[in-house]
């Protein structure tokens, strides 16, 4: 019966560059795989990659930070009691460590924090992952503290395994602050000659357009730390293209653009606080998404985390590629919509 | 060579339901497919959709709104004169949907909106866009705009073709209060039998956790009008399976779940103001997108917009069918863990 | 007893000033009456002042609309009773506006917008108040339309006589983008040498200030709508000082500034959407505060709403005179606490 | 000359109670002081502090935390070198609290925290600051440390003292998620009959109302962490009639209202994450508030700290009375303008 059978959904791929990467995570020159339906993507970020060539150093990205989350939501008697479990909990990440640690081999516990609403205590552990997103670690993770911190504290009553102070794959700002995902800045300064003859611009228009459509216009629509033109676009269809869960470019979209001329140049940064991506987990033994990870050097033997890094640093390059193309094509009227007409053929 | 060959990324779909649904938009029963790596979501979604074959009525959706939008920027000398700039344009809708009848036959300009920012005008138009989602039309629209109005305003200057206030892809309050997509709810009440021996849950229970998760967590974590557990998963999966522009998934996301105990029962709704989707248009050409857009029924000769409402409504539906899924199972300690280890082997 | 007995709270309050204002509500110069305890403000508006006196027209002040607002809370039977209810109510607003004309003389309903969750129908109504700000006033045509409204659809309940979609007094974004008080953008163009010796800065660092602090840092701090460094000081200073109901500051806290270089000089304009204030109402009839609305020359005969526009531009360019300094001074490393220091003494 | 003249704005002022008050911080009854031009909030907070009065242990409030915060903003060369420079500032606690105590006696740092956009470091100072708000003991803190900074990391920039990412008197959601000021819950366990006799309503209406207004309406408003009915009218009322800087409304007024039905009784809670109160510093030696600090027992001879959080919590147990008593009125239709028409005569 067909409500039984598993499909395919074959969504069109190609691959974009090569993209010039430097930086703490790896200097090279590669090209990424990008599945979308929306194909004026590829020659978007294919400008990109080919501005980035010719830049010294190319696009440098930086690995801030990285991190997986799971909040649990927990009752105690009342506030005074819920402010007590907390400190107390708190004091004893190494016992609960004791507990991740019979979950998983990657998961560690790095850090918590909590919030309480009367008598309700949200606390959200936040682990390192190794090469996994960490989505199912996470939740496995709590789902085996729960029961020891019932247990310990047996005045505190279970109320959910997540509590939104997570938070996964909705618009908060909570995981822009404490973070979750991998923290990457992209850097790159472009000289103007390159700017003028390849993206048809000015290094003055492109900080202009950044502070007037993604910094104020964002605002105004009462964006949440979404100073950027699309970098959704670029994250979902380098997401489907290496078997990540795509529903987390919600988070991922959340990042910003900051431009400036410098001398001559133009600086151009796209920082991704939130960037969730793996090279092992659901979805990656598929044969496609395996040999994409394959040929991006994602698949090596590295020490645990390594490879996901990696795999976040190329992604977070791609997303500048696509953001600086826009933005340079939406300096100049009517380019837009003539290169979407010509492509689309 | 690789990089300029088109290949493809098939993404695991399957088909889920059948699904009860009535409402303003349809009243029928039927399979939603879902393309995801998140493969635990088709038996999450089944058991929404095998609930809502035992309610009566199944899931009522309501379809209260539809538009799209683009926004621009332009410059005025002063405050003053984009003041009066975006007054008189505002009082000439009818011509500027002469100019806009130019680009399409079913883009119908049906609201302005604006902000100005000092000298800046951010000016929102907001279109009907027939069974398209609609990005393109009114991106063709606003390119056409934008040189009549240059014309007939010689004191505004172009800034950029989109201005952040539209806002696409990305984490805003704009599109919830002034609409953007479809503005769907969905409906349903479960008697407490069904609540109990399917969802393994009681009314009470569900209505609490929405309470503390949903509302309080969300808001704790800085949220920004998205009070539910995972509309991005569904959304997702629906998207890809039926060749939308799954980005939009992040304005799909800003949703809210109310619900109640009314009487015995578990009144339970989905409300979702901001859903993008097309039945024609980017990606629908696609072999399997056509064959699953045909299996909805959303091919079929209706007046233009017709099919893309049925899209819209049966998409709602199924998100129902997850939201609801999830909360009962976060309901029970333990159960969710126990849910992805069977179901990922 | 004490705690029945109606006291004093002298706050210290001193006039600073004059002010060179210009625009389309007033072209004067004047002085400006600030309350408050953190006395350090006096000096700080009073370098805005003298500013504004060197430049061209001083601070062109724009009003670009005006409005106060009340949501309602109803409850239907279900959405699609809740929407076809809301487009009814809708298209009957002359006979709302009778309604309204029984509670006041100057109330009148210009808009309506609204929110649908599952079967609850929030309404916003959106009136011009004349000189009131109108808290009282729209309170009080609600307290009027709602019965009105129960007895021309009696499917509807009655749930609250303000549901929050308003908002008063609280952080939230729908009152930018419909509008609630008066919109007033204030923008002054300060030659380079003005910069130089009153500010002790540049242009140049103005802008790069104002970039980097109000619109990045407050984005990264998951602010909403509020790109300034300290608008609130000013509205709190200048509400006590002209019996305004100061938690409006909430609201009124909520702008952005927006700086340019522009040839050799700096371009700084600081727009604030919502500006709650009013010449007569609550408070307005005590005597110190009578008093400065009058030397403010805000308590001549005009047409109704002429001296509460008034009012508010005078408070806008107050506002612009506080954030200018501010702004310079932190420019400059050392400045800041040097000033406060000396000051307090 | 006027303009130089410290003049008075006297604002009416009345004590209201006794409230009923125990806790982790003080266990007392006594009345407020409250300033205000809206009269009306006498009448309200006076009824919520009479039900206080009548159930066990009146209003629990709980004191969670308290900080206050300063950010400053500092750039590097790129993203990289503001990574490790923030790695190692953070490691060096030690030796900026040894620069932090030349400045005060008190002001002590308990955390940092930091964002990374492009090249530029967003750093947030977290101090402890005795009694004193700490506005000013945090400036001058970070005036010391800048210049430490400066020349311990030569390849640091200075760029502002203030950052943003503070935040001061912004609507944002950093200071909810990081700290700002006293962290206080407050609750209360009100009989069915004190409910229906004193606030004549029942627990299941507040409870409705609170979730339909409160949770949802604000968030449909676009709210940010913001639950609440009119928090602010209170906070801005004891913090004039106590010498705070009552702008600090507006990160105060970012809360959130739990409220359930348990057994019989009301369980109402008021959660105040960012309450900002000194009970010495600038506009404490003015001889009104010197006065009521003096009668709400807050200038007592105490360890650094406790009558700041003394007052906090008096203020926070306020509050409560206040959003009780609105509550209450909202879930009957006609009783608030019928309060507002009695109460202003």
């Amino acid at each position: 019966m067909k409500a039984h059978k598993i499909l395919q959904a074959p969504i069109p791929m190609r691959w974009v560059g090569p993209i010039r990467i430097s930086g703490n995570v790896l200097d090279e020159q590669l090209s990424v795989p990008l599945a979308t339906y929306e194909t004026p993507l590829w020659p978007s970020v294919g400008r990109g990659a080919r501005v980035s060539m010719l830049c010294e150093g190319g696009i440098k990205t930086t690995l801030i930070d990285e991190r997986m989350t799971r909040s649990i939501l927990l009752e105690a008697d009342d506030a005074l009691a819920a402010h007590q479990a907390v400190q107390s909990i708190k004091a004893r990440r190494e016992e609960l460590n004791a507990v991740v640690a019979q979950t998983s081999r990657f998961a560690q516990l790095i850090d918590m924090h909590s919030q309480i609403v009367g008598n309700l205590i949200y606390l959200r552990f936040e682990f390192t992952t190794g090469d996994a997103s960490g989505h199912n670690m996470v939740t496995n993770a709590a789902d085996k503290l729960i029961p020891w911190l019932l247990e310990e504290y047996p005045d505190l009553r279970y109320s959910s395994i997540s509590a939104n102070y997570c938070s996964d794959k909705k618009a908060t700002a909570v995981n822009g602050i404490l973070g979750r995902g991998k923290y990457v800045v992209c850097e790159i300064l472009i000289p103007r000659e390159v700017c003028e003859r390849r993206l048809k611009t000015t290094p003055e228009k492109v900080v202009d357009l950044n502070i007037k459509k993604n910094l104020i216009g964002t605002l105004m629509a009462g964006g949440l730390r979404s100073a950027n033109a699309h970098y959704a676009n670029m994250l979902l269809a380098f997401y489907l293209a290496t078997g990540q869960d795509a529903a987390n470019i919600i988070e991922g979209s959340q990042g910003v653009v900051h431009a400036e001329v410098r001398g001559d140049d133009l600086y151009f940064s796209c920082t991704l606080p939130n960037l969730i991506v793996g090279s092992v987990g659901n979805g990656k033994g598929i044969e496609f998404v395996d040999a994409n990870l394959t040929q991006l050097g994602c698949r090596e033997p590295r020490e645990p985390g390594a490879n996901a890094r990696r795999l976040a640093a190329i992604c977070a390059a791609t997303v500048l590629c696509g953001e600086l193309s826009l933005l340079a094509a939406q300096t100049n009227p009517g380019e837009l919509m003539e290169a979407h007409i010509q492509l689309e053929r």
